[in-house]
């Protein structure tokens, strides 16, 4: 069917909070980054991103962009570490820890661990001083490339871009002959709009056209 | 319960093919932008993109990442376009339309009309020269800001950063009270690895915590 009938809403006459909404509410099933970080202190800080894409694969380059906080428009600790130290891990979110990661996104005092708070478990990396979380299947190592922030103040986000250097995969998400993942062992969660989250069961394959 | 098995894959020392194939199983569910161009000379392009995420919300900026053509490293005629024109259209990609959707993935000479071959209607938008898809509720029209390029030849990425300056909605997706758009009645599909898509029904809400 043709959808010839149409709300047209003019971006730059909305409030930027209803903008937001309604970019989370179409812009959908959204990855979400769990980003572990630690500041030049070695404290650590857990938060999931829903603005999250992988860009490149040769190098393997993936992006985040945290949200300015909104009526301030101050940077998350995520961002301020990452700012600092240059390093961050990401880890993909399963429906079995889907509410511990929901628990990270609280506001806590800066230095004070979503870690202790969420009761997810920090795993040391090989490469990075970030942790890795040991209830997550999935992490990557990542080292920063660059930061590029745009718009302004509540409602800014930045890009930050990051090399994947290594890749850390439970044996039991993959398949045994050629390695892959298969997405039914990983059970990974989404973000839709509002508080809505969703799982990625219900499934279809459609082969690429050559 | 704790992954502390784990199998490490150093990505330097894997082939960008492994690497690409690994990323997309792992980041995912991902939203699938539909992106429809036109060349200087009018002629339309429209193709899917899974590498897409929301950046910020004042004002609105969307990224989009089209990989380099694998063998070649050659721009897909969608960085060609705007590149050129700098505008482009995002439609919303819905279960009706997957299949549809998936056959612009084919490869066509430069200048041959993905919606000709798909079987999707343009529609022209207001301020942008690009078309929208008439077969999609949901459509943004959007600015270039900038591009990006990460990475080498074959494996290559660019993040296309553009304004959302017009949103397009059909009312039949959005709730008569307070305007947001309701995920069952868009039914937006999104991209897992391989040739698996996934539906966006499946789901359950988790307040944010204050």
């Amino acid at each position: 069917m043709s959808h010839t009938q149409r709300d047209i809403i003019d971006l730059a006459e909305t409030s930027w909070v209803d903008g937001y909404r309604r970019l989370t509410e179409i812009v959908i099933p959204r990855p979400i980054a769990l980003v572990a970080t630690v500041d030049p202190d070695g404290n650590t800080n857990l938060a999931p991103f829903s603005f999250f894409t992988v860009v490149s694969s040769n190098p393997p380059f993936v992006a985040f962009a945290p949200q300015r906080i909104g009526r301030t428009g101050a940077k998350k600790d995520t961002l301020r570490n990452i700012e600092q130290v240059g390093e961050f891990t990401v880890s993909v979110v399963t429906e079995e820890i889907a509410d511990r990661v929901n628990a990270c996104a609280a506001p806590l005092p800066y230095g004070d661990s979503e870690f202790a708070h969420s009761g997810l478990t920090p795993m040391a990396a090989q490469r990075v001083r970030a942790p890795l979380v040991a209830e997550s299947p999935v992490g990557m190592e990542c080292l920063l490339e660059e930061i590029r922030t745009y718009g302004e103040a509540g409602g800014a986000g930045s890009l930050v871009v990051g090399r994947v250097v290594l890749m850390h995969l439970d044996p039991e998400v993959r398949d045994e002959a050629d390695g892959r993942v298969i997405s039914e062992r990983l059970r990974a969660v989404g973000r839709l709009g509002g508080s809505l989250w969703c799982r990625t069961l219900d499934t279809f394959p459609l082969e690429r056209p050559s």
